[in-house]
């Protein structure tokens, strides 16, 4: 899983750095997250408990931005360029007249391309721990604006559903733009998220591509009757209301092919008691929400079931609904 | 403004039926409602405490239904077929094997074509007191059911969003038909309305007409954002952000276009400090939400005003959100 060091070039210099240029040092943990959540295409995201990745920063007296390692995932760039938490970093500190540079070291522990919010913890990440580096130097919906433009660098898109939710925590409603209007929603203490990952590949781009790019108003209609169905179940701890509600008309029916076994995975897993089942961001992992852990853990084995005979390798996850988004390690 | 009786031919007789046939009266109050409420549209509606019918119902040993009389409104027809409450009564007592006959009389208080649910008044107010005359035969959801037939007698389609809130008060969400989804949202106790009813005709078939058959998905999800949003608002009495949401970008572009002066009544309304403002069902009311009775009162004069210089009447009310839906009067 780890990163050939020696192709990499950089990462041992950096762990050896001499200390005399390290001012600073912190490291955290950036949950992975569930965005889209069925029907709340585009509007809602929650983080898990696991899995999630580990970052490490220095503060710097040399005035850079450098993205020091990536371990446990191929194909990220170490260019800070073009890297989301090299950008994140580099915005933040720029607006600040670059006080001092960045070495950052990232430890993956959300494989890239999985629809839990890959790019999202990245970003997420190097918002909030170099505003702790700058001394807190911005509000919470300044981040996430920061965290987006690592979000924006990947995708083209300034999304907020991933960011949001892993700065954070809890079950976050991003329900316009202009202006960014957050909401934490209220939700039931004993709701679980099962994740299950198989190691397919969509891109987040290519997902989005397949979507139609119009709905019938009577779709449409029937999209926005189940978001307000989520909203109210959550609010109100309605779990009956929270199943009945989590049917997505728009993204599920197309990305839903891109999966293997998709209809097994969900019917599997709503046959086991599951409140809901639907795809993760753009996928291809796979969410259910249940009540409790106990149904929980049999939700993961039937949803586990459907790929015992299958030869894609996957993974799955079990986490409550995380109260908290960034933590820090040390 | 009543109906010429010797044409209707009957309610003079009904007022005077020999009082043998007469097993039981009442006297319903059923309150007007504001539905679609900006983004919520075909999903949300709430009672205001004014405008409203009045009903009156006769349990009669003669097993029919009949319509003795509609006063205070033109052209509502006095077949029981052809008339929402007519309908609606001979449902549910035709179901339950017709023990006995219904004779009513409407007292419109709101006006057909208004916008606020004339035609869900009647339909309401039907089911409620013949489930009344019935010993409670039917719950709530079952209620909703019945009047939703009355809805579509006169325009086709079974909609909920104003027969629910009319029988049951409070702000209500439907979101979702199948099966019947009903939610009484929280809401924040000094929310208050304004409705301004300018007396242009729009027929609702027009309105529905006149919207897009399809939307641009981003238009689609800046709706359910908006909802997500007001749901959320209202739920936690966030007064900010249910202004914030109050923003519909599928029929008020449109149906704004049939309301003389839309757009200053609009203006005016969010100058003087309204929450958001819309239209009422398919209009051609036009509702403010506000916080406190003071501000809804300037906002109403604010409407008002839009209408001084114009040679159309209208008439406006002002009320808080109604907790309750249909009442006795005797």
């Amino acid at each position: 899983m780890m990163r050939d060091t020696d192709e990499a070039g950089t990462w041992r210099e950096v762990l050896f750095y001499p200390n005399t240029n390290i001012m600073e040092e912190l490291k955290i943990f950036v949950p992975a997250t569930v965005s889209n959540v069925s029907c709340g295409f585009d509007i809602m995201g929650f983080p898990v408990s696991m899995p999630g990745d580990e970052m490490y920063f220095r503060k710097i007296r040399s005035r850079e931005v450098t993205i020091g390692a990536v371990l446990g995932a191929e194909d990220i760039p170490l260019d800070p360029a073009r890297n989301v938490a090299g950008v994140v970093a580099r915005a933040m500190l720029e607006e600040q007249g670059m006080p001092f540079g960045v070495e950052i070291v990232l430890e993956k522990g959300i494989r890239p391309g999985s629809g839990i919010g890959s790019s999202g913890a990245s970003a997420a990440g190097a918002a909030w721990a170099v505003n702790r580096l700058l001394g807190d130097a911005y509000d919470e919906e300044e981040l996430v604006s920061f965290a987006m433009l690592g979000e924006q660098s990947i995708s083209g898109a300034r999304h907020a559903d991933n960011v949001a939710p892993a700065l954070m925590g809890g079950f976050i409603l991003i329900s316009r733009y202009d202006p960014l209007t957050i909401t934490r929603l209220h939700y039931p203490s004993d709701l679980w998220c099962v994740v299950f990952h198989p190691f397919v590949e969509i891109r987040t781009k290519d997902a989005r591509a397949i979507l139609r790019k119009s709905l019938p108003l009577q779709d449409a209609v029937r999209q926005w009757g189940n978001v307000a169905g989520l909203v109210a179940g959550l609010q109100q701890g309605d779990y009956e209301l929270i199943s009945r509600s989590m049917e997505d008309v728009v993204a599920e029916p197309v990305r839903s092919l891109l999966i293997p076994g998709y209809e097994e995975i969900k019917s599997n897993a709503l046959d086991a008691g599951a409140l809901g089942c639907s795809i993760s961001g753009s996928g291809p992992a796979v969410f259910a929400l249940c009540r409790g852990k106990e149904k929980a853990e049999e939700v993961r084995e039937a949803m586990e079931k459907a790929y015992s005979r299958r030869e894609v390798n996957w993974r799955s996850y079990l986490s409550p609904i995380a109260d908290e988004g960034v933590k820090i390690l040390s």
